[in-house]
């Protein structure tokens, strides 16, 4: 059963009340500097600060009456853990969220002020997923996988049905990617909107799994990444590696500078806040390896969960 | 001659080609940290990223066609040098700016930017002032006020005229008051609308000059004020006086750590980036010296502009 621009529609409709339907700003300046016209869709102004909420949401209001009731879980020290534990918080069932004990503090206090049930384990993949069997074992919650999950993706989609509604004519649009799933959702979206919208990804030069999966004709796992963009470290998964070969033009690669520069004009110019990852969509036009001179390229920024006693310029 | 809505309405309709219709945003985590209903009038997401492109915007569209051709001048180090530049640019006239030649980098920058023509004095009132009337001698340029100027004035209100537009039935308007334009302008544009609606405005405790000028009923100058708040050290105007004095009901002072904090918590929370001055408004709500718990409050979010490199919570 692949993901349909069907149940993107049906997605968009179950998580309507209670998702923000986010704006669409456009910065001269910013059209300047890449020359492009640029429509910035601001999934940082999303509840919880991340596209993941409408993955999570539309997740979360999915189960069914029998299954509600035993919650959700989840491995993840990032936005999904936050995204899952307010959607759960808002349906009245429990989320269970394993992270690993390094996470940062302030991750750990977020997942805690939604209401998530904290597990902490190693910070091992195996560590990880052991845990995460252990919850699912003593609690029968149901677990809701970052992004190798057809409701997550069809969620994700969601935002590019905003976009295409507020901008129809768009020639581009551009994610980040990391593990995929909010790249196969936009390409789901824009494609059965319209077959000719291109697709093109932004992904972290030190985190270039998802390029080189493209090239290879297979996952490649990523290992190791060391990029400041702390959202796109994860591999490609199983569900969403097929989709993103079949409709994605092309993975760009970003330097860090790119990202950090990006970012910050970003922050400037538009007044928002974005996190690494988010600027990794803008640093495909930023830093111009691909001619998109003259186009309407809509922009997913994917979040604004940034750490602000740590800033990347200082 | 006193500003009327009438005046501000015509200046809506003049400005509105050159300006953004800003968005109202709202955010949960603010309105439970606060106790009231808060709308966040976005001018932090400006042109220029400040108010003050309204008013100046409204200055140099309503110079005839026998004024405009000289140009337009005034002293300023702040958004409303950038925004006097940028609306002399659109219209295709010149903009001379004298500004202290202590100035941060980023200012002169910004200035020079949109296309300004810079004279630099030394950084007392005395050379501005004196360097101003020479730059007028040589050019005939219309000087146009920071604030005390009722075109300014009138183009200040046109923010609330929207804010009202989106949320017709809020109880409470608050901005952050300097020399008292965008006060005034706030104020008349939303007793015009409604009578009832109470105006208030934050200003920082180490620039207290309104809030004594109020309580002294003559305009208190502002001497050395040391705040962070580095758009609200000037001192209220003859034209602003009078009507702060009529239309606003109170001036509620500010900590510097109140500013800080409502300043991180709304880049924390809501994603956006606002500068001290604005913060100053979020503060009245902050330290709760007053009670609005339970009212609908709109918020002017008077600016965006902030060194990134210097930010006050490291």
């Amino acid at each position: 059963m692949a993901v349909t621009l069907a149940d993107i529609k049906q997605a968009a409709e179950r998580i309507a009340p209670y998702i923000h339907r986010t704006p669409v700003f456009t910065n001269e300046n910013l059209n300047r500097r890449v020359g492009s016209q640029v429509f910035l869709k601001c999934e940082n102004l999303q509840k919880v600060g991340a596209f993941k909420f409408r993955g999570a949401c539309n997740a979360v209001y999915s189960l069914s009456a029998e299954e509600a009731p035993n919650g959700v879980c989840t491995h993840s020290s990032g936005n999904h853990a936050q995204a899952l534990a307010l959607a759960a918080r808002m349906r009245g069932i429990p989320a269970y969220i394993v992270m690993p004990n390094n996470a940062p503090q302030v991750k750990k206090n977020a997942v805690a002020g939604y209401g998530g049930v904290i597990t902490f384990c190693e910070p091992t993949l195996e560590a990880r997923e052991s845990t995460l069997a252990k919850v699912v074992a003593e609690t029968g919650a149901n677990i809701i996988h970052p992004y190798n999950d057809e409701r997550v993706i069809a969620g994700q989609g969601t935002a590019t049905l905003e976009l295409l509604d507020s901008v129809p004519d768009l020639d581009v649009i551009i994610t980040p990617v990391g593990g995929g799933g909010l790249l196969s959702g936009t390409s789901i979206a824009a494609k059965g909107f319209r077959a000719g919208i291109r697709i093109i990804a932004g992904e972290p030069e030190m985190a270039d799994d998802a390029h080189r999966s493209m090239n290879e004709g297979r996952i490649v796992p990523s290992v190791n990444p060391n990029t400041i963009a702390d959202g796109l470290l994860t591999s490609l998964g199983t569900l969403t590696f097929p989709i993103i070969r079949q409709n994605v033009e092309q993975i760009v690669t970003v330097s860090e500078q790119g990202i950090i520069d990006a970012m910050k004009f970003i922050w400037e110019r538009a007044k928002i806040i974005i996190e690494p990852s988010a600027a990794v969509a803008v640093g495909v036009l930023w830093e111009k390896k691909i001619d998109l001179r003259g186009l309407k390229v809509g922009v997913i920024l994917s979040g604004g969960n940034v750490d602000l006693a740590k800033l990347p310029w200082q």
